[in-house]
């Protein structure tokens, strides 16, 4: 493994990104946003993989537009938002409406910013790690890039992989916050494609071949099966349906060529901040406070026969507690090399591991 | 099966309550939330289930307390309301908590209500679904009077079963409201003394014995597993932390005699509602407004290959249309067997199930 400052990495992408047409802030949050996945070991939505999604859907395929300005829609309401992305960035859109969404929620309790014609913003665990943080709830859902997805009973893929990430608050508690993030895939279309490189099998129930019916072989694999039978698929309708009030279209279209100028193929981004002052009702037993009573209701549930259990968010903090003593972001041979090819494309120095504490 | 008046049904139901000492609003909210779930087809939420949960966990047990005023808790929001119902019936808070939650949506776009001490709401489902009928996205989750699942990685029953409900507003669109409303482990305890009964197996990663081990044998079952492995325990942890923020105390001593009357026993309850114009960009593909777009994402969704998929909501559709026909609740001769023995032992007339339509 191989450790790179945070600077680097961040010059690196940010450079990657400008040269691709995007403006510098827009550059800096993607940055930001590639950086806080790996120091918090996801390795899964990285830079490299932020910038093949830019190749796939996004400014190389038309997804996504450099420097696009975001327009807020007027409405009548005080603690919901929506905006018109048009297909801005979307670390830069997602960072921006978690921003406001904590403005609402300090005024109103709760703040909602609903986002239309959005472009994928990598990994919903990033943004909601940092308002938890910030000592907020946060919620986000979004519609995926492709339907790969199929409806429970059906046989053809019609829904995105479509997450839900919630963060939580709890590091005065627990020492680090709670963080929910999923996709409603039982697995994701690239694990499909590293257990059919490693030749092993799918689990049970994860995906359909070209008939719709279930396999667990990798070649045989066309679509994905949502997780929790009936239970998944319902999570998975829920972004599809609020995207579908926001302004998205049919989930068949998204991230493909259109038919019809008229027609859509951007996601929606949905965003929520709760205050937790705003859900306290101040009476918590044993003279506890509220910080305390979350931590007095999470040992319990980890008491006795239950220390093998994890919280949902502990690997993640785990991860960026190595990458602390690290003193950066940490990364594989494979990975460096890539990122080292890219330094080279765009003319600049290979990245430097030396310099920094050792693992 | 058996038809019966819903004014005959909500007559005995309301009876029941009001010889238990509850007031005859109460009694009127609770009978009318059993009428809506029979009526919806849920014959697992209906009179009889409310009047027995009413016996282990509420009026006979201390857990529910008849005639509790609900208290306002002050705090600085304008679109977030906490209260106190001082274990208030369950379905009283719940009708009224939403019912402030869309006045506080209809001015700010989005209204929430968190309730601290709190009693069992019955069913999910029909708040959402009525809230729904109304126009709005509506959201509720609860903790679950008992620890009965086990944390994914754990041995020990340590999370309620806690439900998560979203009621979606496409009955303009589609002829009825999504609901996605269901417990968060794999199945209820009441399916496993089900499968007892029939001699039958659990499904694979249900339930585990009392050595913490995963068992399909009904009379092994000590404990519940969460749905979907680590998916459907994070589901289950958000309802344990949101209650303990809003004032909940350990799952543990939910529903049971407490060992300190410092502590707390009572579950707590989060409702949301959006309105639905609050999250519309008005910017919807092809010419369509928010309805057509809802009515061509479902129909997409459920298109060519997925003819045999259904949504969430579909089945409670079909169930109330089939007890709109027929005129009034359908019973099964069992259940009317045991509510004719109800109105026997309030004094009443066995319930007339003659002058309805024909089924």
């Amino acid at each position: 493994m191989n450790t790179i400052s945070i600077e680097d990495h961040n010059a690196l992408v940010q450079a990657a990104y400008q040269a691709r047409g995007y403006l510098a802030e827009e550059a800096r949050d993607a940055a930001e946003m590639c950086a806080a996945a790996t120091w918090h070991g996801n390795n899964t939505h990285n830079a490299l993989k932020a910038l093949h999604l830019d190749d796939l859907f996004g400014s190389k395929a038309g997804g996504c537009t450099p420097g696009a300005e975001i327009e807020v829609i007027q409405n009548r309401f005080s603690a919901a938002e929506t905006w018109n992305a048009h297909k801005k960035l979307g670390q830069s859109v997602a960072i921006q409406a978690f921003n406001r969404a904590i403005e609402l929620a300090d005024r109103h309790g709760v703040g909602i910013v609903s986002v239309d014609n959005c472009f994928h913003y990598l990994w919903g665990g990033g943004y909601v790690i940092d308002a938890a943080k910030r000592g907020y709830i946060a919620y986000t859902n979004c519609t995926s890039s492709l339907a790969e997805v199929v409806p429970f009973g059906g046989k053809s893929p019609t829904l995105g992989t479509n997450p839900h990430s919630w963060g939580l608050p709890t590091q005065d508690a627990i020492g680090f916050p709670l963080c929910v993030d999923w996709a409603t895939s039982t697995c994701a279309m690239g694990r499909v494609q590293q257990l059919k490189r490693e030749g092993k099998q799918l689990p049970p129930m994860a995906a359909v071949d070209h008939e719709g019916n279930p396999t667990q072989d990798p070649n045989e694999v066309a679509a994905l099966l949502p997780f929790g039978a009936h239970k998944g698929y319902g999570l998975s309708l829920i972004n599809e349906l609020i995207g579908a009030f926001i302004g998205g279209s049919l989930p068949s279209h998204r991230g493909r060529a259109l038919p019809d100028q008229n027609e859509k193929n951007s996601t929606s981004f949905f965003f929520q901040i709760i205050h937790p002052e705003a859900i306290s009702a101040g009476n918590f037993a044993m003279g506890r406070n509220q910080t305390k009573n979350l931590k007095a209701v999470i040992e319990n549930i980890l008491g006795p026969g239950n220390e093998n259990a994890i919280l949902p968010g502990q690997l993640e903090a785990q991860a960026a507690n190595r990458s602390k003593q690290a003193g950066g972001l940490i990364f594989s041979d494979a990975e460096l090399s890539e990122l080292n090819n890219l330094a080279s494309q765009l003319g600049m120095q290979p990245l430097n591991t030396g310099s920094l504490l050792s693992q």
